[in-house]
């Protein structure tokens, strides 16, 4: 089972990786990423454990099937969620929302949040939204 | 600030409460919350010096302002969540995937999730994405 953490290790990973450029390194991974290279080490052997990727010669590291699989799924659910957010609410930080919640919903409801905003774009229900949006809200936080 | 943990102590302690009994014992909240009597002395510890309840003679624990306050907020975010869920997709457990991610949306799009279930009920669009919710969808995973 992926921790949230090594959910955003592979999906980096595979974010980093393209047609043209199949391997990388654990200090690009590092950079990319922000942590220090033992965190990094740390991560890539635990997926390396699970048959998400193999380490080359000269310390390079390649995606297996499963870890290209994997990957793209990664990617895919966070602009999922990244759409989803900026569908509902223009003025948030999309990404931020999508990192924050990407790793605790379920697979029917990301497929859910796809189809919803498929659902308003293709019935051009979009403009609609917003406007009902910006009008008075009956939930006030009692939080700030 | 509040942990995810001390969220869910808070919201289910407010949940037990109501005008006609306004206090909690310790065990009460051990057992709705199925965890040990130290666990729950050291979480209301806590929230006794973030100022969202107090201790009272004989061991009874009642919400100040503030707590009640905090309290009806996470209740009604959880409500709206499960609500939310429910609409979007039927077959799922509206109630885990609330729970799973509460802790973690801001309040912004805690009140735009609100507002979209509101806008698709008044508008009567709930019928029409559930069968756009039941066509094909372009977004397989790779996950199973």
């Amino acid at each position: 089972m992926l921790t949230p953490s090594l959910e955003d290790y592979l999906e980096e990973m595979y974010r980093s990786l393209s047609e043209t450029k199949k391997t990388a390194r654990v200090s690009e991974i590092a950079n990319i990423l922000g942590v220090s290279m033992p965190s990094v080490v740390k991560a890539l052997k635990k997926l390396e454990k699970m048959g998400y990727l193999i380490y080359m010669p000269y310390g390079e590291i390649q995606l297996t099937a499963d870890g290209k699989a994997k990957g793209e799924f990664l990617v895919k659910r966070n602009a999922v969620l990244k759409n989803f957010f900026e569908l509902l609410d223009l003025s948030c930080d999309a990404g931020a929302e999508a990192e924050a919640v990407e790793h605790y919903l379920t697979y029917p409801i990301i497929k859910a949040l796809e189809k919803w905003v498929q659902f308003m774009k293709i019935r051009g229900y979009v403009d609609e939204f917003r406007k009902f949006h910006s009008s008075e809200s009956c939930f006030e936080s009692k939080d700030e």
